[in-house]
């Protein structure tokens, strides 16, 4: 992608065309080999133009993952809105998101992206998105399941710790596909893809059992999950110089 | 506690000596309060003699953590050679050894320690801690969870992905643990107090039925848990200079 240098784009475009160039190269190459100088040439903007909208890298990937969470929320909010539906069929919505998500937005990328958030050196910044997305994400499941408490649907004592519960269960299976994405390409790539779909499973199964549903009511919504993770690219090695 | 300088200890039981001065302290004082000076003074060690096993505060905290896991650890294997028990009592004896931990080591003191962990900067220790506990933790439940289900009381798909989930959810409460703690002493104290119950509960709920348990047969194993938790002093207002 060649941007051409336009000096008086507006402020808030030009943080968007940032950001956007930033969401790509961290995609691409990953966040750690991403240089601010790299985001700059993708841009077209001189260092006093980065510098006047983001302090850092680390603040640039602060945007980045707004921009994700933004992204999410407002398909919650589209969901949500839906007054006519029943609340299994929002709750199932629901819990499509996610995988919608991943699949329209550059699953390579994004799983690239993945493997290097969970680096120990950027736990922080992963868990304060995690956190965010939680909190953005706990009025429009609680109001799913009210509703559903109301009409007898679901069978759940406390509606707000049943939703914080499935929000915190939402990352379990995050875990497994750390895993099963760093044994891509080693004699343990079909055993971790195992483990995958059990944590998948085991997920959904467990969110139906908390509301008490019949076991296979809900689902991660893209069957093709584990297959699609296991053909994305590992990263090469590292270069010994 | 005073001690008194000697010269001649061995290594290790110095090493033990400094981790024991630092427990004290950061669950006294707070870890963020504590200088490597108060350690040193509580001790009775030069400068020289703390540097020779510890780099920095953080290795200090790190074999703080590293001893709370040891503790847990060993619990953990005194209940998994009990191999008379029924796989329920060893279910119960696994759930209980938490609280049985809170209970007996300065329960207050465990939660100034637990509030500061939380804050921001300290979250990759505390997720290093928290994947070690794991770590540590599943062989353990692991076999417990199969021995349930080859002798039929356990009705469960995959015995690793359980074993993995379970031990996923053990820090659920954990969130609203933190809000409980924050509330101490303040309008939203009994409020956030009914949220830490429920969301203990609905932990232990959610364990029995992923095992196909019938509600009320794990539980945390310390009833008084939150009145003992909101009766803990919450930290003085920073003062102002």
């Amino acid at each position: 992608m060649k941007t051409t240098k336009r000096k008086n784009m507006p402020p808030k475009e030009r943080r968007d065309q940032l950001l956007g160039c930033a969401q790509i190269l961290f995609f691409s190459k990953g966040f750690e080999d991403t240089t601010v100088q790299d985001v700059l040439d993708l841009a077209g903007v001189s260092k006093g133009g980065f510098y006047h909208h983001f302090k850092s890298k680390d603040e640039l990937l602060f945007g980045v993952l707004d921009g994700m969470a933004e992204g999410v929320f407002s398909q919650m909010d589209l969901v949500a809105s839906d007054e006519t539906s029943s609340a299994l069929k929002l709750l199932r919505s629901f819990t499509h998101l996610r995988a919608n998500y991943l699949r329209e937005h550059d699953y390579p990328g994004q799983v690239e992206f993945f493997r290097v958030m969970n680096q120990d050196k950027n736990l922080v910044l992963l868990e304060q998105f995690k956190r965010r997305v939680r909190t953005g994400a706990m009025p429009v499941l609680t109001r799913i399941i009210q509703k559903g408490r109301d009409d007898g649907t679901f069978n759940v004592a406390d509606v707000d710790t049943a939703a914080e519960l499935i929000l915190f269960l939402s990352t379990f299976m995050d875990l497994a596909l750390l895993r099963a994405i760093e044994a891509r390409g080693t004699d343990t790539a079909d055993h971790a893809a195992r483990n995958l779909q059990a944590a998948i499973d085991m997920q959904f199964q467990t969110i139906d059992r908390i509301l008490g549903l019949p076991d296979g009511t809900t689902d991660f919504g893209w069957p093709e999950a584990v297959d699609v993770t296991m053909a994305t690219e590992p990263p090469p090695p590292p270069s010994i110089n």
